[in-house]
């Protein structure tokens, strides 16, 4: 039987520590082949490059690995790997990550990491972003590699369902070692915004963003409590949006009459 | 009572014809302010700002309406509306578009206009993205008036269920009248890249992302079948990516002995 064949990416850029860390693990369970953004993508949701041009170069960077960096979204580097890299060749599995940071809950939206995922979980491939939630620079870990192995092998022996993308995060490290796994639901939980004003050196105003996260979860079968309670989290996400429930209940709720006028 | 407050936003740009539309509808139904990016957006998914600053300046764009343009995202633009320019009010309504172009089925997902929606309903304001199926720099707008209008009344009227942002589509303007509406489930279907391999005046290559849309489904009950039948699409969408019955799947499937070695 042929290695399987693994394709890496990642949002916070080909030259993280992260992906590095990643692309050693698959290494170990296949053909790895990178494709990544040149620059931090943190933040950009399932953005893709329709408006502009992009760029994408083959790069020394990896010992005996293929990698290339692109100018696109961590989604557009999935799109550029399946239909220009591999051309013809299936991967057997997307991987995305390691990413510096926490990609829990609601952040799944926002996530880069999550959307090359997502993107290869469209494309019908086994698909997992993996997530330290440890935002410090010289963040560790030591503590998610035998995990990260051992998830994608299942997903390489076992499968996921079709269309489903795995979001993995990962507690940060401890002084205990991690509990375990735990299979979650999305947290119920948001981002509290404010916006912090500041003055440029000609006087015109600019805000950055900042918040705080907000937990309104009570539940002990979601990722921020595995997260608090020092378990790794995988959350199985989906790509169809829709509100099953709200359907009847608009079509109900509605004044179908008052449309007709 | 008051009238309501509805905040509109898009993510073709502060100068687009959609937005135009939009606001102009919805000066009849209450008090509009306008939030949106100084440049389009499209294809941005749930961006956010993270790793750079962002400007928001008051902008004399429509006629009695207070409109402020941002550097930012669609979703940053909501986020800044909720913060800054409205500060403690609420928005009885948050709507985005008219988009030039459509965003039905899997394109909810790289959606910059369906981005500020889903944004509104994680704030918990009932929240509508409107979208024409019609990419033409002249797109006629006039067939969707009646219906922007009617539907934007029975939110404020009869609400959507809480956390859920509506995905309405317009099919382009035909020598038949709209047939109505249908509230649908998101089509399954995908985009099919392709890339265009260009060399820039230098001898670099570069690419341009294109592609069909491959319609896979073969209901009558999902937004696809809705625009091609001549019919504005519903689609309810929430933002819980849980794949809800993969949890129990994976659960069962993968050997866990071994993750415990």
């Amino acid at each position: 039987m042929s290695k399987p064949l693994i394709l890496v990416s990642n949002d916070d850029g080909i030259t993280s520590r992260g992906i590095r860390v990643l692309v050693d693990i698959m290494k170990d369970l296949g053909e790895v082949f990178v494709v990544a953004p040149d620059s931090p993508q943190s933040g950009m949701g399932h953005a893709i490059t329709i408006g502009n041009t992009l760029r994408l170069s083959e790069e020394d960077i990896f010992k005996d690995v293929r990698a290339f960096k692109s100018s696109g979204t961590p989604a557009d580097c999935v799109k550029l790997a399946k239909h220009y890299v591999l051309k013809e060749r299936k991967p057997d599995l997307v991987v995305s990550g390691i990413n510096h940071g926490s990609n829990t809950s609601i952040s799944v939206l926002y996530s880069g990491t999550m959307s090359a995922a997502i993107e290869g979980a469209i494309e019908g491939f086994p698909s997992i972003g993996f997530s330290l939630c440890d935002y410090s620079s010289d963040a560790d870990f030591s503590h998610t590699e035998e995990y990260v192995h051992k998830i994608a092998q299942q997903v390489l022996e076992n499968g996921i369902p079709k269309g489903v993308a795995l979001n993995v995060n990962f507690p940060p490290k401890r002084n205990e070692a991690m509990r375990g796994i735990k299979i979650c639901r999305q947290a119920r939980a948001k981002w509290q915004e404010d916006f912090e004003e500041r003055y440029d050196p000609n006087g015109r105003k600019y805000f950055w963003l900042a918040g705080n996260f907000v937990n309104f979860d009570k539940g002990e079968d979601n990722d921020e409590w595995a997260i608090a309670n020092n378990f790794a989290s995988i959350v199985p996400c989906q790509y169809d949006l829709t509100a099953h429930h709200a359907i009847s209940q608009i079509n109900n709720d509605w004044d179908w009459e008052k449309m007709k006028d």
